[in-house]
């Protein structure tokens, strides 16, 4: 994605400047989200005043705007996992070297992005101390003292923490930035079968943060072997698709560590039986990736749309007063409205601002994305009811102030599942299933989500890679879905001809 | 305070090593409270399983059963401020250099504990980056971008995040570590007298995490100029004390900033009357250093004491079966009292370990600082009772079964309430009024928080710093507090002999 660079003059705070800003003189996006949807996206984060651009390339400030989102899915997550017995923790954001290094493969898929602190003041450090980029070799040594016997077992805990990944290609609010905000489950196991079945309960909660909370469809399945977690046995995902870009992007994953890390870090027990054991570990996490996802898959050319589960104001309510109307009893009745709501366990807000139009605060809700506006004017006065309009489909219903409440909670519920079921839509129709290359050639120029039936070798994803490269980036595995459509005898791999072992998704990918 | 230093032998993980672990061979600490305070202390929070010592100095792990009190904390402080409508929101761990030097004191002060990226993988940043120690001036450019006029004001903002300060004296947990959790609110008002108003507000707030949720008991009160955040205005803050070191210890902070981070980071705004004018400013914070200040004030030999409103687990009920007794019978009373408990919202636990015995299980919720326990031996079962000892007091009850909630209930709080009350006996002795030098150095000499009448002048203070260093540390003011005794004309100034102009506590701290 080319969004404009964080920095860039549209966005880059003058040191000292005031410069003109715009939500006064002007509402609009000036890009539109099927011309130019990486420019949309980075004037639509701002402009519904979820980011600032900030002076560090690659860090973001969350407003918020942003963070009542994140603390809605937080609070969802966390008492979820709490009833599956996992208790949150902090481990340090510093690692040193030796302890990062640990684990081989694991940092290789780290070590380019690994921020490195040297100095304190104006003192060299004796040894660099890196910044955890993930928390794995900083908490294993942990688990190694701890547990001793099966009695020890399982160990399950979390972190919500910020992590830093150095990254140099193309920053994006949310999707790919240099710190990031996330939650981190670290679990140990005496049995496999254990480790696996928690790792697609977690996942199951990453679905339903996506689907029930973000209203977006994400498709369940597994990582190839290239695209795995570095270090682990095997790793889960929940995918989403950007129908804009033509992308797929991960959207949270749920790893199955095998023994791997046990075998490095020596996490041992005494089993049952009085014998020496390995435990088996899964790492999980999901991050503020998701808030971007929302705002890629619902916005729209106004600005933001908010699903209602996750609207920190969910209705806002404007008052449209006219020149000899009845002004207070319009403000009064705002008031009663909001009163109403709020004590139902609606979000609601009144916009009582006095230099703003009515037009203008429509225009300002709107980029803000809120779900539903309540309009009341001198007929909505005089005959006791309210207006309603949808952020998602301009619809329109005027309500009796008698069934406010039912009313407007249909409302939300509906706009919610609407905003789902949209998505999907517009998702499904961009997955396309194809069986020879040229077919999957010809979806991938039409910016498909490809279900490719394949023979699972990693030569083959490598070459898929090597043979799509271009400017648009290569096409790489999405995931294999658990739900897997019939493979006949005899279907090929659409790449390379070989017998096909399962059927994977494939893309470009964020 | 001289504890082990954090990776001494006591606690350090050995890498890959598995030594003995204490708690399976034989219970108890080996430091006593009054005896050996420092290392009494750093070995309550590694057996009470609060804290576990990292491989880098002055970094410690925070476990579950620390992390859990951090957490009512959160709970019960965000609610409050999300009442006075301040908004979560996330700002980069990161800082510019260029911006972190804009104000001169400010940096002054923290100049020698900032941590610097200077590499990322391999490679050297163009610029060194600096790690937050505070955000002030991470904040304030963007606090400039965003106030123009007086409807934006006030702007009120907290972040619940980490920070960083590269200390080199004495790492302590909880107390004096290189990184910690804490919550930081960044306020602007209009006018000086909001600020001064959510000054107070907010530390009413602090006052009630210690007194209502920790039962510690602390004075309010206001810095010297030499005390002061570096930059601020003025410093009000929350001061507990320590009796066993006859320490005081700065327990939150909330600070008025005045406008002279508004001068450096012009921050303005179009006034009611369309003229410019600059914010008043404030930020506040409290840290888990709150946490280290609990286990040091009710700690007792035997481990952790926990006041119950902050207890993950406030009730541990053990089971105690003999060899002829109806075991089931004793494990099922032991289920529905967990169940009782539970439903009436009372955070409970039974432990119904078989490798271990009751006895054992005793000393070790002890050492973890349960505020009561629970036992069911076959006596209590025929007369359909239970018995609860307290952890505070070791005061035992005789319950029945029929009456169980209510007077877990009537108990808990009775511990809350009993640990204030003790705390507050044992400190309100350590304070001693006094008027002159020799008076001071005396009580100084016997651990006292000494009140004397000061002249209040920066002079003074640095001189009785100077005459009162040696191996103890100087004494300093800790604070002038709001609640001021009388001071009769023609009062003297202890240290000077100039005209006093108010009474101020004095004494070592942390």
């Amino acid at each position: 994605m080319a969004g404009p660079k964080p920095g860039s003059s549209a966005t880059k705070p003058k040191a000292g400047g005031k410069k003109e800003v715009k939500k006064e003189t002007g509402l609009g996006l000036t890009n539109k989200k099927d011309d130019n949807f990486g420019e949309w996206y980075s004037e639509v984060v701002v402009s519904g005043e979820m980011i600032e651009y900030y002076d560090i390339s690659g860090c973001y400030i969350l407003r918020p705007w942003a963070m009542s989102i994140w603390e809605t899915m937080q609070v969802f997550f966390d008492a979820e996992i709490k009833k599956m017995k996992i208790k949150n923790c902090y481990f340090p954001l510093f690692v040193s070297p030796g302890v990062l290094q640990r684990e081989k493969d694991h940092i290789e898929g780290f070590a380019p992005e690994v921020a490195w602190v040297t100095k304190s003041g104006e003192s060299d450090l004796e040894v660099p101390i890196a910044i955890r980029p993930t928390s794995e070799t900083v908490m294993y040594p942990y688990y190694s003292k701890w547990i001793r016997g099966h009695r020890d077992l399982p160990l399950k805990l979390n972190q919500w923490c910020n992590v830093v990944r150095w990254e140099f290609s193309h920053p994006t609010p949310f999707i790919r930035s240099r710190e990031f905000l996330w939650q981190e489950g670290h679990t140990a196991f005496a049995t496999k079968d254990e480790a696996d079945a928690e790792v697609l309960e977690i996942l199951e909660l990453y679905r339903r943060i996506y689907e029930e909370y973000l209203a977006i469809p994400v498709i369940k399945g597994k990582k190839s072997e290239m695209e795995k977690f570095a270090g682990g046995l095997y790793t889960t995902s929940v995918e989403a698709f950007i129908p804009n870009t033509g992308r797929g992007i991960q959207g949270a994953t749920s790893h199955c560590l095998g023994q791997n890390f046990a075998k490095m870090f020596e996490i041992n027990f005494e089993n049952e039986k009085g014998e020496k054991a390995m435990v088996w570990q899964n790492s999980w996490a999901y991050s503020t990736r998701t808030i971007g996802v929302m705002v890629m898959v619902h916005g729209d050319d106004k600005g933001l749309v908010l699903p209602p589960k996750v609207a920190s104001v969910q209705v806002i309510i404007v008052p449209v007063p006219y020149k000899d109307a009845d002004t207070q009893g319009i403000f009064d009745a705002c008031s009663a409205t909001l009163d109403t709501l709020s004590k139902a366990g609606i979000r609601a807000e009144v916009d009582s601002r006095d230099n703003y139009s009515p037009g203008w605060k429509y225009s300002h809700w709107e980029m803000k994305g809120v779900p539903l506006r309540i309009e009341i004017g001198p007929k909505d006065l005089a005959s006791n009811q309210v207006r309603a309009v949808r952020r998602d489909n301009s619809g329109k219903k005027d309500i009796p102030r008698a069934s406010l409440v039912e009313q407007v909670k249909e409302l939300l519920e509906s706009i919610q599942q609407s905003l789902f079921d949209a998505a999907k839509e517009k998702r499904d129709v961009c997955i396309q299933v194809i069986n020879t290359w040229e077919e999957f050639t010809e979806a991938l120029s039409q910016k498909k989500m490809i279900l490719a039936p394949w023979c699972d070798e990693e030569e083959v994803e490598k070459d898929v890679k090597t043979r799509t490269k271009g400017e648009m980036g290569a096409a790489k595995t999405l995931c294999s879905p658990f739900e897997q459509p019939a493979l006949p005898e005899g279907t090929k791999c659409f790449a390379s001809g070989k017998p096909a072992k399962k059927w994977s998704y494939w893309g470009r990918s964020y």
